[in-house]
């Protein structure tokens, strides 16, 4: 309950109440929503995108904006003449662009061999600001790297199904997760909502789920999430047919503190009513090693059981 | 209510209750207050400018110090003498000027060519401590970027003007406000106060007005904010000349929590009587796209037709 | 109450009730009390003095760090011979020594200007080493840059003096703080606290003190914190020579959220009873400017009048 | 009663009641869980790693990687042939190695003397991709550093052991702890939770033990946080043997504010029953010194006397 008041104030989540086709919120937690029109604040939104795009791509931009500035000041020292630099270079043209475009790169980096440097006033101009150019372009890099590494990173990964299986005297809807990374999250909260089609209304409808329990204060190991389907459950009584035509999809919302980084971690997901197993439940994922202690094998998150 | 807890455990928001003829909060959101006296403390005062400076500002300022510092440096190296240096330049006096300018930027930004390098004692001592200078300045800018990338940054863009409208049986007061990022805001919180000239008193009064939500978890299009005029709103019976002649301002508060930085964020705004629309209503901004996937028109923020 | 209830769960505030001659919290909100023993943990007792030291005895350990690191190479270098470097430099030991010096430096920085450069193997190597120490080094200051702009720098200057001058019908206890930066602080809270000597138990005590009001939305100009000396008050009936008697000293604790760098931010102070002027007020800081926008003189902060 | 709110909504913690032979938290404040199976998220764990990993390794790791990528990029120069550089070096293998690996580390750090410089096409391009390498990698050196010195450090040293021992007229569960760095530690809290086998249900069961208080605003010294052995308590009637027998552990959780970061800290411990001592007490740490002012000596952490 106490969760409920902390995340839900209201049922509908922010989601809206009209209805389309699709789901609310996508496995991976976005949500499902596309936003048209409204120019966007461009270099917020730039950086935005250079901090949460793959590492890959990130380093392939670096080394193509390497690549790109070089050869724009290769042009530029090539238009002002080679002969304005102390390495005349060979006699052909070819020579004297990788010339200037290794030139380029040395100032760039601030390498400066000086084999080649500049002569003439309007080179070693452009090479002044080139040289700027790139201290303040590895400024940015260092920034970047820095808020690509330090953001926060929940590696939350959830049961690919949720079930409704025993519990206790009575069936329960759960599902479980386990934290991917090494470091510790604490005070764990979850809060699982239902939207459903109401026939009344013919809107789309939100009910929150009480849970066994909605924190805990250490996860090391595997969380399975319970709502009991009580007498006040609104999934009382409700069978896997019941709950397709209902159109039902379970939201759920995860809350953690990243006790490494000082920061506060959410994470979102959802199953629809074709990802809930009915008469069936997890297997267990930990279990006691040789030395006496706690051993979980992360990769039966997913194992489960015909049950009941 | 739960807001008003939150936000408000006292009416005057910290405004104070001497009455001017202006705006208390400003359309920005910035507090409509003059400082003067007490000198500032200097070197925060002019980090926090360096840090909320625009992006064009900043770039100029930071090649305006980089040639101011040049010039400097050149200054001295002229001063010493362009002797001690291992290129013995032009015989002009601005060839000797522009060779310690172009000496003292390869120095500033530790290119170090070598085509001109310090011979004599002095001139060694100086390009050291400009080298030295050099990397701690970019140390710095490196600092300053970051800072300015990772400070938090609200883009709620607000709806133009607030309105009086049709709201279930009865009216309410409305507004609506976007995300302009792509960013997710969740957990996402609004509180309205409305300050006014209180006759008896002679005073600015403020109240805090009961919304129908104050509360959202996630934020992926607009949140129109209502406050029910019902029988316990101080609006209840108020026409748009009435508010006008109460001097009423509509103070708001948001907080927010982005994902994407694990940063709160507060934005303010504030509707003056004037910017309040009696009989329009706001014309929806989403619809179910072609995919069966809701859109959300960012530019219709501030559409509005009439109403009631 | 309601902030006695965050601060507050307990009355000593973690000061402990044995009592000595001295105040508990100093004027500069540091707590009077000296540590001996136990080893600190030296790295990050080190960075923490870095990052909170003035700035100017931090720029003087970073030219000083660069001045001595360098003639600890140039000793090395000296001592390796300075015929393995490609100037041979002039005849006397002390240009040799200069040399060496300026290649340190040169290389320290990485400006490698190259008019001087190491041939020997063991040179090279040792000026291999010296320039990854150079980056190294600063990398580190660009952290400690950042570290330093980035922490929560709250400038809160309070009143010299606090006073009990008449509020409405009674009287109350009263002080008042300005914020000295520019940057908005929103959602300030404030928490007094009394410490005395009960000589029932000879011990010291601490009470909580109710305020008129404990939070504040909005902080652009200047609050006064106010007690209301009503019938539930402990300084009920109490004059000034009965605080003094008391050895009653007022612990201030202040709280807020710095909206630009989204940092919570604690500033604390005290007076001793020997600070409380009573039969005087504050002069009021703040009037409405010729274009109608409240002004706040902030050198006003101190300004008292004769009262009651 | 509070903290109990706060930090356990449910009584097991996280730590599950399947009951194994070891502690469940280490006295480290780890949990004794060991993880298997499900590929960890590289990058992060590897960040992660690097920001946790101790400070001499971490060095160690930085010069060793200098070391690799400057015998990687030699064994590239000599494989293109180092006629391709301005330097023909000595005429030995031995000594073109050594110039190709002293050229790379004055491209690596670009620091780029020049009296060794690349002339061919092919040296200048792999020249010019080892000076971006370096400068990327020291980017990515400062961003390490940062993230080192930035991350939350508490450093509570716990008493080794905990006592019953007389409180008021009872017994009381007590341990104590310091903050072994000079920074401000505030609003601390405490909670304690005692695991023990519940002969019943053969499980591991909690329970969360009622301190006499649980946060202190202040931390300038030490802090004995008790549990008073009254009627309510678990503890009521026990003796040593019998918290052996029930294979108690008590389980200690610390959050705290660090004033200095602007970051909250956590930390955590356990005493099994062997590490109480029943008939003992602490000695005090603290005095008034020769100037009035409170002294506390840490040395005196674990300083116990014989009591009741």
């Amino acid at each position: 309950m106490a969760v409920s008041n902390k995340f839900f104030t209201n049922d509908d989540l922010g989601l809206g109440t009209s209805e389309g086709p699709g789901r609310g919120v996508n496995k991976d937690g976005s949500v499902n929503v596309r936003r048209r029109g409204l120019a966007r604040v461009r270099p917020y939104e730039f950086y935005h995108h250079l901090i949460t795009m793959g590492n890959v791509p990130f380093l392939v931009l670096l080394v193509l904006g390497f690549l790109a500035t070089n050869i724009l000041f290769a042009a530029i020292y090539v238009g002002i003449g080679m002969e304005s630099f102390t390495r005349p270079g060979g006699p052909g043209f070819l020579d004297r662009v990788l010339d200037a475009f290794f030139f380029s790169a040395q100032t760039l980096t601030t390498v400066g061999y000086g084999q080649i440097s500049p002569k003439g006033h309007l080179a070693s101009t452009v090479a002044a600001m080139e040289s700027l150019l790139g201290l303040l372009s590895f400024a940015l890099a260092t920034g970047l790297f820095y808020g690509r590494f330090s953001r926060p990173q929940a590696q939350i990964r959830f049961s690919q199904q949720a079930v409704v299986a025993p519990y206790r005297d009575i069936t329960g809807f759960m599902f479980r997760f386990i934290n991917r990374r090494t470091n510790q999250l604490i005070e764990v909260e979850a809060a699982v909502s239902m939207a459903f089609h109401d026939p009344v209304t013919n809107n789309r409808r939100f009910v929150s789920l009480t849970l066994e329990r909605s924190k805990i204060n250490l996860f090391p190991t595997n969380w399975t999430v319970v709502h009991p389907i009580d007498e006040s459950s609104p999934l009382r009584g409700m069978t896997a047919e019941d709950l397709k035509k209902a159109r039902a999809e379970f939201i759920i919302l995860i809350k953690a503190f990243d006790d490494t980084f000082s920061q506060t971690i959410y994470q979102r997901t959802s199953y629809t009513a074709e990802e809930v197993a009915f008469g069936a439940r997890f297997q267990p994922m930990s279990c006691f090693g040789a030395e006496g202690r706690m051993e979980v094998d992360m990769d039966l998150l997913d194992a489960m059981e015909k049950a009941g």
